[in-house]
């Protein structure tokens, strides 16, 4: 039997988790360094490696969460298989990866896992000892491979899981929560500016959405009240 | 660098094709020949292959359709990407295998895809010269690998397609149809009886389904009105 490589594409696992903070979507990325023409460069790209032989992939998701971060988070979600051949298409992808595996790189199939988290949670502290942080979703750089796209597709994930069960966002907000923070938050899930008004009609027809007896206290601007999620009515 | 296996395992894609025809669901399979102990042996799996090198995954699985049963569908779904090392624990679905692509097997994980057809429409015509065929999801037998699984998981995203879009149904139902053919149908999509007094309080529920003026003839016990899809109202 041949072992040509016309059936060998390489397959990687990588994990979104997405958190919120200060009023921002945020993303877990993990710097990457590497050396061109003698000048070493960093970037960032999402917690991923390739699987080993014996791994099952679901696990080797949430293990390698746990290598790149120190975060262990077992609520990963598979949500979709990346396996465009461009994947690899960037010479600088290729020999980067090539280096850190020691194996030669023809094609690179990944399995992406997502995850909402709230940040700063004791299960997702990021250990210090890993080059990992949280990146605002509006300031994402140019990242490795296709990771711009799996984030983009992550977060098309995100609005079907609200459509289907709105205590999703409950994650992504503080306990109590004013009518600015909810539009800022559904801004970056939509990726488009939200009309103050409708908006507020729309707060009105969500019935898991309770209005409090309690506005914002020591604030220079007009005090804004609170909400909060009734999980009872979702 | 070396071609060592740590890192490789094949990847393949894997079609699951629902229809209902006599009120059956059903299930695309095509034929597998091996054989064990010099006796020849016939036996079923999803249509699938591994993938080329250079192929997209999401256009490998429209063409493995094409290939293994002459049909064009361009609306296959991917919805979830199996990845135990345990898929290769028989060591017939191994050899078999190894013997189809000529090459040594550790590992095989496997894109799966789904679409929902409409048997005997056009496009959904199987080409003769192709061994593939529609068994009745009841009806299964043991399948290569884990094919048995990709199945239920598939079934199990026509439930979620269902309760975000009933519209799916239509696909499985002729224009008009009785109750007994919804219920039939929904108690194979989540393999349970259901009771008859529940199921038509059910169907008044669901405004999308219109009751007609119109009955079935020529048929032996007491004649059962029929019922449609109003697409509007979905």
């Amino acid at each position: 039997m041949t072992n040509n490589n016309k059936y060998y594409p390489h397959l990687s696992v990588d994990c979104v988790l997405i958190g919120c903070e200060d009023d921002q979507l945020k993303i877990l990325l993990v710097e990457r360094t590497d050396v061109v023409s003698n000048e070493k460069y960093n970037d960032k790209k999402l917690p991923g490696r390739l699987i080993y032989m014996e791994e099952d992939i679901d696990e080797a998701a949430i293990s390698v969460l746990k290598e790149y971060t120190g975060i262990d988070n077992s609520y990963l979600k598979q949500f979709k298989c990346f396996g465009s051949p461009k994947r690899t298409s960037d010479p600088r992808d290729v020999r980067w990866l090539e280096n850190a595996v020691n194996l030669q790189i023809g094609r690179l199939v990944t399995v992406a896992y997502m995850s909402i988290v709230k940040i700063g949670a004791r299960s997702n502290k990021i250990d210090s000892k890993f080059k990992a942080s949280w990146v605002p979703l509006t300031k994402l750089p140019q990242l490795a491979f296709d990771h711009n796209l799996i984030i983009e597709e992550a977060i098309g994930e995100i609005r079907k899981l609200i459509e289907n069960d709105p205590i999703v966002l409950s994650d992504l907000l503080p306990t109590k929560f004013t009518a600015l923070q909810l539009r800022r938050l559904f801004e970056q899930i939509y990726n488009k500016e939200i009309d103050v008004r409708n908006f507020h009609k729309k707060i009105k027809s969500m019935k898991y959405i309770v209005e409090l007896d309690e506005k914002e206290e020591n604030v220079s601007h007009r005090a804004a009240r609170y909400y909060k999620f009734d999980k009872k009515k979702i």
